[in-house]
C-alpha cells in the first residue's frame, strides 16, 4: 500500500532552494548523494534551475506523474501545494513545514483545508511537522544528512512521532551498526498515522524488526490488537514516552495527544508480545539484538571473559534479569581444563563465568574452542574480550562461531571506550554487540522474551 | 600515612626490562611519559642501563633512600624481593605479580612470605595481584597507558579490587572528562586493604569523590561505620559486584572472598550514606555529577530543550526516579514568552519543560536567558541541546550560566552521538554532562539523595 511511498519512481520537491541550508535545498542535495534513481523535481516559483536539476514552478508543471511529493514550504501555502498534488495525482506528500495543527486554531483551520485538499485527490500525507522518511534502499531521505546513516539498505525499521526521536535513533543506531528498511518521522499523523506504517511494515519482506516512539496512543485497543498480531510475524519495540505528569504536558503542547496511564501500558504491551524500550539506548541495544539471527532457546547464559571482574559484574546483571548462569557440569569443567592447560593459570575459574585471564592473551582460537564447549549447556553466550571490536577479520571469525554453535553470542569490549564504531562492525556481522555487559545482559533477556511469545504462540 | 605511596620521591621498578611490552619495561616507559618528577631506578639482574636510566642488580643496591617499589617478577622470585625491600627500609612496595594468594596452597604459602618479609622490615604492600597505582598530580601511573589517562591532576578516587574495573574505569572515565587524584587497584589485599584506602582518601585534600569497586566485604560492619564516617565529608560510591550466585562464583575464583546477600548491602548503603552504583556506567555518571560544584537544595528540575520529544522523554525519566519537574508559575511562563517572542512559535511549550524547538536555533544569549529564568523556580536545570559539545567557548559559557544560577546544569547532547569526547570537555567545566537524559536524570537523582545525606547528618 505504500509501496510508492518507499519507492517512488518519481519525487518533486516543493520548496525547493539553491541553498542547501535551507530545508528544501538540503533535500534535494540529500537525495542527490543519497543517489537516489528516480526522477527529481525541484519545484520552486521563480528559478530554473536548482542543484543542476531543471526546477517547475509548480508540481502541475512537472512533465510526468509524481510518487511522491516533499513539501518544505511555510504553513500558509500547504493548502494551496497541496491543492495541485491532489490535481496531479500526486501520490503521497511527506510534509515538513511547522505550524499546523500543533499551532492552535489558526494551524488546525489550515491542516483541515490540507485534509480535505487531500482527501479529494487521493493524496496520502505523511506529516505534517515532521521530519521526513528514509528508504535507503530506494536512495531516498529526508530525515537526516548523507553523513550520518548508510545508504545500504538494512532490516530495522522505525516510526517515530519525534523528529528528535527519530534522527536521534538514525544517527546512533547508525554508528552501532544499524541498517534501516524504511524510516518515517510521522509527525501530526492528520492522515498516515502509526497503525498504517506499522500495517504496512509488518508485511514488508525487508523489514525484520519494528520499533517505534510514541507519546500518545489514541486508539488504544486497535494499537494493542496490531501489535498482537504484527509481534507473532516480527518482533515490535515501543519506546513510549509522555508517561509521567510533566513528560505528558510536554506532548501536549508538542504533539497535542494524550499520555495514557503508564502502567497499564507496560502490562499491556507485555500482553500482546509487544517489547518496550525505556530509552534510546535500549532501544538501541534491542535493535541491534534482533539482528542477530538466533533466538536463545531458553534462558542459560554462559559468560566467557579475558577478565574476572568481568565475570562477576555479567553473572550479577544475567541473574538480576532473571536469566540464568549455570555451573558447568564437571565433564565440561574437566574438558575446558585440558584445552585451556598451559594457557590459563590453574586459579582461572571454569566453571561459568569462564575466566581466560587477561595476562594469558588467549588466541582467537582458544576463544572460539571455549565458546564451543560452552555453548553446549547454554542458550547463549556473553563474551567479553580485548581483541578489538573495529576489526572486520576478527568479526568475520566471530560470526562464523556464532553460525557454528547455532546460538546468540554477545559481545563486549574489555575496554567500554571509543569502541562505538567497533561494535557497529560486529553488530553488522549479525553479532550482539553492546557497550557494557548490563546492556549486553538486558539485549538477551529480551530476546528470551521474544522467543517465549513466539512459542506461547506456536502452542497457543 | 600513604603520603609517600602517592607522592615518592625515588621508585624502583623491580624487573624493569627494556622491552616496554613486557609489564616491567611498561612501567618505566609509562613513569617516564607521565613526567614522574623523582628518581627512577630499574632493578634488573643483568642489565646495565635501561630507558636511559642506569639499572641495578638489586634494590639493595640502590644509592638512597626507596619510598616505593614496584613488583613486577614471577611470583617465585616476589618473596625474595619483598626480603630486600624490608632490608633497603622501602616503604611501600606495589606487587603486580600474580600468581600468589589466588592459586591455592603453593601461592598462598608464597604470599604469607611476602607478608612476613614486609611485616619485619616495615613495608607497606599494595596487592599482589594487582594493576598498580595511579596519582597523576605526582606523575605516578602503572595502570594504564600514557595515551588514556589525563596527567593532570584532578578530585577523583577510586580504589578497585579488579584490575579490570579498575582500568575500565581510568579510560572510560577519562573519556568523559574525569580527572584523578589517587587510582589503586587494590587486588589480594594481603596487607593495606579498602579500608586503609578509603581511611586515607577521606583525608586526602585533593580527592573530593571516592568510589570503590569491590567483590566481598570481610568485615561489614567496620566498613559500614567507616562508609558512614567517610559520606558526612565526600561522597563514597561503592560498584559492589559478586552479589548473585554465578557472580559469587566467578569472585570465588578471583579474588577468594566471599560475596554477601545483596539487598542487605543495598539497604546498609543507604543507611550509611553510600552511594550504590550498579554498574560502569552509572558510577562514571555519579562521578561527573559530583564534579559539579553544586549540590541541588530539593528535588525540583527544570528541563529546557530544544526539541519536544526530548522533553517528554526527561520528565518521565525525572518523575520515574521521585524527582519533580514542577509547572512553572503564570508570571515566570509569561516572563518566558515575552523572552521568546518572535523567537519561538506560539505552541512550543513554556510550562516545563521549555521547549525551544530546533528549527529556532536559539542563540547561546536566549538559551542562557531561559534557564536562568527557569532556574529561580527549580533546584536543577537538565539542558538538551543541539550546541556542539566539544566548544571550549562553549563550555565555558555555561560554566559562568551554572555559576550564575549557582545550581547544577547537567547538557545532554540532542545528539547522542561521537560525543563522548565533547561531554568530556564539559564536565570539565563543572557542568553534568551525561550521554542521555536518563541518564542525567539519574545523576540528578543522587546529587538529591546526597544532599540529603548531608541535611539530616547536620540536623542530626
Amino acid at each position: 500500500m505504500l509501496d510508492s511511498l518507499f519507492y517512488p519512481s518519481s519525487v518533486a520537491v516543493i520548496g525547493a532552494s539553491r541553498d542547501a541550508r535551507k530545508p528544501g535545498g538540503g533535500f534535494v542535495r540529500t537525495l542527490l548523494r543519497f543517489d537516489f534513481q528516480g526522477r527529481l523535481y525541484p519545484i520552486n516559483p521563480t528559478a530554473s534551475e536548482i542543484m543542476g536539476l531543471k526546477a517547475y514552478p509548480s508540481v502541475l508543471d512537472v512533465p510526468e506523474r509524481v510518487d511522491l511529493a516533499i513539501v518544505a514550504i511555510p504553513a500558509p501555502s500547504v493548502p494551496k501545494a497541496i491543492d495541485d498534488c491532489a490535481e496531479k495525482g500526486v501520490g503521497f506528500a511527506v510534509i515538513h513545514s511547522v505550524g499546523l495543527g500543533e499551532v492552535g486554531l489558526e494551524g488546525k483551520d489550515l491542516e483541515s483545508k490540507v485534509l480535505q485538499a487531500a482527501k479529494t485527490g487521493g493524496v496520502r500525507i505523511v506529516g505534517p511537522n515532521c521530519m521526513g522518511i528514509c528508504c535507503p534502499e530506494a536512495g531516498i531521505n529526508t530525515i537526516v544528512s548523507s553523513a550520518d546513516v548508510s545508504s545500504e539498505g538494512g532490516s530495522v525499521a522505525f516510526v517515530g512521532q519525534s523528529g528528535w526521536a527519530t534522527e536521534s535513533l538514525l544517527i546512533a543506531g547508525s554508528e552501532r551498526g544499524l541498517q534501516f528498511s524504511k524510516v518515517i518521522s510521522s509527525g501530526n499523523q492528520i492522515d498516515l498515522s502509526l497503525s498504517d506504517y506499522l500495517e504496512y511494515l509488518a508485511s514488508d519482506a525487508k523489514t525484520k524488526v519494528i520499533a517505534a516512539y510514541t507519546e500518545g496512543l489514541r486508539d488504544g485497543g486497535d494499537f494493542l490488537e496490531l501489535a498482537r498480531a504484527i509481534s507473532k510475524k516480527k518482533p515490535l519495540i515501543v519506546w513510549k514516552a509522555g508517561k509521567s505528569q510533566a513528560g505528558a504536558r510536554a506532548v501536549a503542547s508538542h504533539t497535542a495527544s494524550l499520555a495514557g496511564r503508564d502502567a497499564i501500558w507496560s502490562t499491556a504491551f507485555k500482553q500482546v508480545g509487544a517489547i518496550r524500550a525505556q530509552h534510546l539506548d535500549e532501544l538501541i541495544d534491542f535493535l541491534v539484538a534482533f539482528g542477530c539471527p538466533y533466538l536463545p532457546k531458553g534462558n542459560r547464559v554462559g559468560i566467557l571473559t579475558e577478565a574476572g571482574g568481568g565475570g562477576a559484574v555479567a553473572a550479577d546483571a544475567c541473574e538480576d534479569l532473571g536469566l540464568e548462569v549455570p555451573a558447568l557440569a564437571e565433564e565440561t569443567q574437566r574438558e575446558l581444563r585440558e584445552l585451556l592447560q598451559g594457557i590459563i593459570p590453574p586459579f582461572a575459574g571454569v566453571s561459568n563465568p569462564v575466566d581466560l585471564v587477561w595476562i594469558t592473551d588467549p588466541s582467537l582460537h582458544v576463544l572460539e574452542r571455549c565458546a564451543t564447549i560452552m555453548s553446549r549447556a547454554v542458550d547463549a553466550l556473553l563474551i567479553m574480550t580485548y581483541y578489538p571490536l573495529a576489526d572486520e577479520s576478527i568479526a568475520a571469525d566471530m560470526e562464523k562461531l556464532q553460525r557454528n554453535i547455532g546460538k546468540p553470542v554477545a559481545i563486549v569490549p574489555a575496554y567500554p571506550t571509543k569502541q562505538y564504531r567497533g561494535l557497529g562492525v560486529y553488530a553488522r556481522h549479525g553479532l550482539i554487540a553492546c557497550p557494557t555487559l548490563d546492556r549486553a545482559a538486558r539485549a538477551f533477556s529480551i530476546l528470551v522474551d521474544y522467543n517465549k511469545t513466539l512459542q506461547n504462540d506456536l502452542s497457543g
